[in-house]
């Protein structure tokens, strides 16, 4: 079995690419400006899951020679009651050699655990999911049964809030948590949740390192955080960053650097809106029928971007 | 528009009880030891989501009078791809003025946090559901725009692993965590991990406080763990606990007590397998055919088992 790393690798690679477009279905029906254009529900008759199809199967196939991965956001496709969408989207992205990644944030045990896992990597079909590890061990490890697929496990989120809970300062104190005795947490010393999450994420995935020295399990740290993105890559050298909030929420190419190794892996780097609905941004440039070619434009500036900023901060690219 | 903890309260005095009924469906096709049984999959000529359907829809007409809430979970549904069974059952609740708890864990931000809500609330129309607040306010707040409705939040689950990092000790240092300030993080102390949690849960849940003084904002804490469920108790007494882990994973009657106010209140106990599939592990006296007059007596048996505790700890019973 293949690892997931080292068939990212490779499309990163065959691409020159980081890149992960962010499949994040909008529609306001009746709205002039719906992100999903009106007149393609129109077209559908009405047919939600339809036009959701239509709209990103075109996108998949204007970038796909441009982007090794895809990263479809559950939640909006459970809100349009659009799994059949969802599948066939997969199933286009799977066919174009793309790869997938759901992004679910889901969390349980055990069995219920298990269950998700089966729900995503055999009903989905997806090469990766992310992952919410606050239940620890017993949440995590029944996705890692499925050899050969990625988990991100979110460990500094992109978001304004993120430092609540995630920026407080933690310490492992063995005399008093007796049950913490496994893990890779630093005895005695204050390091902040993100960072103790970063050495769960280490852990975890420890037993599946490819043949490229990368880890099957990463980590989503949001480009809005360089300097806690800088802390998270020194403490998982091999594990790969899913790093969101670049584009729209903020985050430029010179914060997401910090996510990428000397050798140019170690990070894809997503957008979603900024690439899903760029025709509304180039409003003057593109015309709603043109979605497609205003997403491979907005592709093709992010990896120029990207590239760009890698070159300066003398780090490879591919 | 009336509050969730008020609706809970009016149920738990009709019925008696603070059981909550967990709904999670396991069908082995071809396994005689199937948890929902061989026969009723033959008798649907395979179909998994009518298997699913009749089996819980006369579990819950068995047991409506005696329990005033239900809990769905969503990873089977979705392991089954059976979401047109789980919408149909939760209107069977309805139909019998059950309350219905959606648990699906499900955390992101922003707009996509509110496509989350909008599936759970709009789409499957749950009384309540659960989170994980991983990812703070702009995870939690989302849903608690949907007034009267409640949301249980994840603090100190049943799980032997939830102690890698829920019981990590944390603290808010002001000087070194500014954006920390809106919280009630107790400066320059240190808390564990879930106890934190639970201040965040007090801080969200103050503004949805009903008529009977509880909010509408709950913390999911584990049967398995007594003694933090007391220290939970004590730091956010006016919310709801959903305690997970009574029967099937080792959490008793005497542990759940912790969870209980004097006044009887402040707590729903969950137990799924140990009702669902009463009739296997009472074979004895239970054919398959009978699996909900066997989930009835267990029912009743927990119940008994919990009222019996409280008038033990002299707390108030309904």
């Amino acid at each position: 079995m293949r690892s997931f790393s080292d068939t990212l690798i490779d499309h990163i690679i065959t691409k020159s690419s980081i890149t992960c477009v962010g499949i994040d279905p909008e529609v306001q029906v009746g709205s002039k400006t719906s992100p999903i254009p009106a007149f393609l529900v129109e077209e559908s008759g009405g047919n939600i899951g339809e036009t959701i199809h239509t709209f990103f199967k075109d996108i998949i196939d204007q970038v796909t020679d441009i982007v090794p991965i895809f990263k479809f956001q559950m939640a909006f496709f459970e809100k349009f009651d659009a799994l059949s969408a969802l599948k066939a989207l997969i199933d286009d992205v799977h066919q174009r050699k793309g790869l997938v990644i759901i992004d679910a944030k889901r969390n349980d045990i055990s069995s219920t655990s298990e269950a998700y896992a089966t729900a995503i990597f055999e009903g989905m079909q997806a090469d990766a999911t992310t992952v919410n590890g606050y239940l620890g061990s017993d949440c995590v490890l029944p996705f890692l049964k499925y050899e050969g697929r990625g988990v991100f496990v979110l460990v500094k989120t992109s978001n304004p809030s993120s430092g609540e809970f995630q920026d407080l300062f933690s310490i492992a104190i063995p005399s008093l948590a007796p049950e913490i005795t496994e893990i890779d947490a630093p005895r005695g010393k204050l390091v902040r949740n993100y960072l103790q999450m970063a050495r769960l994420v280490g852990t975890w995935g420890a037993k599946s390192i490819g043949g490229k020295k990368y880890s099957d399990v990463g980590a989503v740290v949001g480009a809005t955080y360089p300097t806690q993105m800088k802390q998270v890559r020194q403490v998982i050298p091999q594990n790969f960053l899913l790093i969101p909030g670049y584009g729209t929420q903020g985050g430029t190419a010179a914060d997401i650097v910090h996510g990428v190794n000397l050798d140019g892996f170690g990070a894809i780097v997503n957008s979603s809106r900024g690439i899903d609905y760029a025709y509304q941004k180039n409003a003057g440039k593109y015309t709603p029928r043109q979605y497609a070619a205003a997403a491979r434009e907005a592709v093709e500036g992010m990896n120029v971007d990207i590239r760009s900023a890698l070159r300066t901060s003398k780090k490879s690219s591919w």
